[in-house]
């Protein structure tokens, strides 16, 4: 589907946001099966690799002194302190993936998908929501692995989620998880005809107007 | 395609602007027999009725008069003199539409394109392109139904209006009509999914959240 790149355009970057039990998972494994120009981001972290992780593959293993003078040096497009380690994504390596045209599928949480707004305005931002609040505890419930305290917390935090949902380009419904998964491919494929993709095309095009023949 | 609707949704107002020649009239069809939630925005016009044509069908036929106090009213969302007479598009039965959940798309100049887009700033406004200056003057040529000094004029009419696709959301490269066509839909699917069309859907679920069981 993609148009025959006489203008090669640069990668997208797609953010996923949604609460818990909201079946992002699931939405996100189908994309990445179906759509074969996903690339990978590897975050930056000051924990320790545990079992079978590897440096650069999972993610970079990085001190914590060298985290924050990179942090210092501006070089995250967004980064959160979790448990006491710091996580980050460099934005250099993006940019190097995005300039050979390879998209980057972004599963995160809302406060990490407000930074990267910032660093990449043309991404697109898409906010996944439960069809309702019952339906979302029925499906936290029904996967049968939390406690009745995590429930609780979990459902405490997709409230506080919510109320970002403004701040996102699409509200996908995950109520039939079909039609939701052809409508995060539209957005997709939408995305990749954004001008900002091909930021020289038209420009070129009018340059060209009078002694292209 | 279409979720459930427990929230529904405001109809989507779609804008397709092309050169000449580029192969809109051909998607803008297909992309009507394939959708079927498009309903039609009839213009006002003060030209007089042709042929078959019945007031309030192909266009409401109005008075002079009728238009200019239209127009001072604000009434149109965008209007335009060609040769002579007025045409335009009445804000209130887009908003009707609009508000019944029904579609709607426009096939209209750059001009008509940017005033619809202060209207209607939820809608999707989408630039088509020929794959280059070569090719769309080969496709005039084989239409075949333009004298040489109209197919100068349309070529440079194109390059005006080229001018000003960077105002519009998505540029769709229209190379191979059968990709140009996914796209299209693509951006539609999309469009459908933006927040503005639900404007109370997380609203309300956020207010209900805490007596909601």
């Amino acid at each position: 589907m993609e148009d025959t790149e006489k203008y090669p355009r640069q990668g997208l970057i797609m953010v996923v946001c949604a609460p818990s039990g909201t079946g992002k998972s699931t939405l996100i494994s189908r994309l990445r099966e179906e759509i074969s120009n996903f690339g990978f981001s590897i975050s930056y972290t000051t924990r320790a690799p545990r079992g079978q992780e590897r440096d650069g593959r999972e993610y970079h293993f990085v001190s914590r002194d060298k985290f924050i003078a990179m942090r210092s040096r501006g070089e995250f497009a967004e980064w959160a302190e979790v448990h006491g380690n710091f996580y980050g994504t460099a934005i250099k390596p993006i940019h190097d993936m995005l300039g050979e045209g390879k998209d980057i599928l972004f599963d995160i949480d809302v406060q990490g998908a407000l930074q990267l707004r910032k660093a990449f305005p043309n991404g697109v931002f898409v906010y996944l929501l439960p069809p309702s609040k019952v339906e979302l505890e029925r499906r936290l419930r029904g996967r049968g692995t939390d406690s009745e305290e995590t429930i609780v917390k979990r459902m405490d935090n997709a409230l506080g989620e919510l109320k970002q949902a403004h701040e996102f380009d699409y509200w996908i419904v995950n109520d039939d998880l079909g039609v939701a998964f052809e409508q995060l491919k539209a957005v997709y494929y939408a995305g990749c005809t954004k001008p900002g993709l091909r930021p020289e095309m038209v420009a070129d095009m009018i340059n060209t107007w009078r002694d292209d023949v």
